[in-house]
């Protein structure tokens, strides 16, 4: 953590090796140094960063009546293939376990890619009765996925270690559909809560969670303008019901298959904190999952150090009774402007300094992350002030990221123009089209890395600020009909 | 969850068969049915009372100056196999990934079974200087050991789910020694504020965890009269640092390999809760990790159910004014008796009655779980009641699990009598020992089935009131020789 004028640049072709960077010099994971591919370490800063984060979503699922379980990490190959849709989506990627101890075992155990199959399977022994529905579940675990593609910290990883899974069971269609527009309310308001923007979309049925009757993903624009999908939703039908048999008594004392849902986020979205809330200094964390939301740093000679520590504790003291996360930098073989640096690149979102100027106007200097910008507050007015700057400094960065997004997203009527756009490092291009998923297939097939993200969602569509041009946009930029909605195209991790 | 009159007894024989029985109807860890042996599955009740667990562990860590990060599951061969001892103590009982996808993978992976070397690998690369010393690491995880004996729930398990495993870093071997201590201290807080009873032993080197100076281990006794290990504290000395090469700069320049310490608990902790904290009738859940401290059941006839819930929600939102953890059960399908049994099954501390009589009198009826006792309070000492209640239940269940745990514990002169004691079911037997564990190994290797505990520590020495004994026991039950401690023999989970 050595102060240096070379470190990389956060924009433009250096983004991959920026994040390389930022996670190791801030100390959040360790990536690329344990000798098993496609793993990191969480480190005591990072781990922090991700608990808070992990008590947003969990708040945001309890409220809704979500209830946590854990279920089992393995999940035996018999189980595995029960649904051949899902294992042909998932079978190439999975770690299989073939031995134990010195003995070989009968059936092979997977690592859980993910969980529909371990949880249907009790399903059918938990549920019995529509008067048990709508029932939610949720897990936060370990998958884990032997991607065959260039791995990535965080974002494409073999161990996803901060995987959030929901499972939930329905009576019918109909509220199986209810569920998927709660969920997707859920995370709008988790990404909204880290400032987080977002562009929801159906996915294309050829890229669709495999065994779902549809998925709804939401994904982000990187520095790189690559999207990047951060979160799922999927409405899973009767698929996993029938093959694991859970079958329910309806209303109507019919005996039919239950309906499920499932929806996920990964540690992708601590990347998108990392990736958006930054600058080329370093982090600039919301305070909601600031480790530290102030640090304080004293600036003495050996003289005045007694009564300057002493002012700061007080300081410190005071801030903490309101509730404020604070962190005294008393290191002695630091310099000041050596701290400095080391917490603005970890992102700590208001500095206080303090020295005798300070102590004998009982003032503290503030120094704000965001902006970089230093302001004289009375000791009195401080508690306040902070509360409130640590508001502004929320806003600030989740409309910058906003405006961010905005910025990478473009609208064209003509297909080439877009294609030409994404090419070219220009973020994603939406265009009118008629719906028809097959227009949209046959252009994009021989695109070697073009994907479609999907229909854009209506609430997109005015975040975006494009359901007001709709008008100008009447023909499929796929085949000349009639438009009925909005594709958008990208890079894609 | 019917009510049965003939649920088994959970002392005698049939301890087993209740634990089984009272982690399912109370909804806490369904076992023997997912299709892996030896695996489980927290359900949401049995979740909450985990999580609650974790945190206390956690904020009596964190207190110390301990840092949770978080480790990657697999560890290839490689490196598991670089320190011999290690190897030969969890060989046999680990599960090894051979195959991701359809492919063979070059180095075989392993499932975690405990951290050491995947941590000492990495401390390799952080930790250079005394200067960063002491280093307290520890994570919560999974690990993974197939268990050759009879797996039992939460007990002996394949995937142990709630692992809290503390990796600490020293400058030398005094300060190793300082964090031992400190590491007994801290488990002796955690079992206290779960009011389970304790016995500490050093345990025989034959016994010691593979690769470390000496073992210190927490053991508890269950109704079955058999001692169960519940926690371990470890020197490791240098042992992973000599293999892994964790060399630091020591205060006076020289260079050193560091020294290490490890400790760690598992969901056991859980199961003496359940062990001690519970009576035929079910559980009896301490007030600090119980998800509801008070359940409210309101009683009523059609007429006045819309008066009676209105009271009762009342009073919930008084309670949780002031922080109480309150149910309301107001389930239109159970009679208020179907509601008590279930309730007392899960162990809820307290119930609030309301009926017509209450609301009419401005009263409660308040019923203690521990002593199956009724009580009718005014509503306006209510919440003061509550509190001293609460308080005076987690003493209640504290005294009566030491008083059950010192009812099994027996002090001997003679062996034969020590060891006909364990043999029919009596406990744990402590003999005067002259200190030398040949002397023990001799006298134990022809007897399947009991165990030496090892050494008592000096504290429960105290607590089980044997240091006052200790004048009268001067001579070593196994040799004659003049006695220097004693050594505790048990039938051994």
């Amino acid at each position: 953590m050595v102060a240096s004028k070379q470190y990389p640049k956060k924009y433009g072709e250096g983004f991959s090796e920026w994040f390389d960077w930022i996670i190791s010099e801030a100390e959040i994971y360790d990536y690329g140094r344990y000798p098993v591919k496609g793993v990191g370490i969480w480190l005591p800063y990072g781990f922090q960063i991700r608990k808070r984060v992990i008590e947003i979503i969990r708040s945001l699922l309890d409220e809704k009546g979500h209830e946590e379980i854990l279920l089992p990490l393995l999940i035996p190959e018999t189980l595995f293939r029960k649904e051949s849709e899902h294992v042909r989506g998932f079978e190439g990627e999975v770690f299989w376990i073939t031995k134990s101890g010195l003995e070989d075992i009968d059936v092979k155990l997977a690592l859980r890619p993910t969980s529909e199959t371990a949880i249907s399977y009790m399903e059918s022994l938990w549920i019995k009765s529509y008067r048990q529905l709508p029932k939610k579940y949720y897990q936060i675990v370990s998958v884990f996925r032997c991607e065959t593609k260039m791995t990535k910290p965080m974002v494409r990883v073999r161990e996803i270690t901060t995987f959030k899974e929901a499972h939930t069971v329905h009576e019918d269609f109909e509220d199986s559909e209810r569920q998927i527009a709660e969920a997707i309310e859920i995370y709008k308001k988790f990404f909204d809560l880290l400032g987080i923007p977002y562009i929801i979309s159906r996915r294309p049925q050829w890229d669709k969670f495999a065994g779902a009757l549809y998925t709804i993903a939401f994904d982000t624009i990187f520095p790189d303008k690559k999207a990047v999908q951060i979160g799922t939703v999927h409405n899973l039908g009767q698929t996993f019901t029938r093959v694991f048999d859970v079958k329910i008594q309806k209303r109507d004392e019919t005996i039919d298959y239950a309906w499920q849902t499932s929806y996920g986020i990964s540690e992708r979205v601590i990347a998108s904190v990392i990736a958006f809330h930054s600058d080329d200094k370093g982090l600039i964390l919301p305070p909601n999952i600031a480790p530290y939301q102030v640090v304080i740093v004293p600036i003495y000679q050996q003289e005045s150090k007694e009564k300057i520590i002493e002012y700061c504790r007080k300081i410190a003291e005071m801030l903490r009774e309101s509730g404020i996360r604070v962190y005294e930098d008393y290191r002695d073989n630091l310099r000041p402007v050596d701290k400095f640096f080391e917490w603005e690149l970890k992102g700590v979102p208001i500095r206080i300094e303090i020295g005798l100027r300070e102590l004998s106007n009982n003032v503290v200097t503030i120094f704000r992350r965001d902006t970089m910008k230093r302001d004289v507050v009375a000791i009195n007015q401080l508690t306040e002030k902070i509360r409130v700057l640590l508001n502004e400094i929320f806003e600030n960065l989740s409309n910058r990221a906003w405006k961010e997004l905005l910025s990478n997203v473009k609208l064209f009527n003509n297909f080439d123009e877009a294609v030409n756009f994404v090419k070219e490092g220009g973020g994603v291009a939406i265009l009118p089209w008629c719906g028809n998923e097959k227009c949209v297939y046959s252009k994009l097939e021989g695109l070697e890395g073009i994907s479609a993200l999907g229909e854009v969602y209506k609430d997109s569509l005015n975040m975006l600020k494009i359901n007001e041009k709709a008008n100008e946009y009447r023909s499929c930029a796929f085949c000349d009909r009639q438009t009925r909605a909005f594709i958008s195209i990208a890079k894609k991790y």
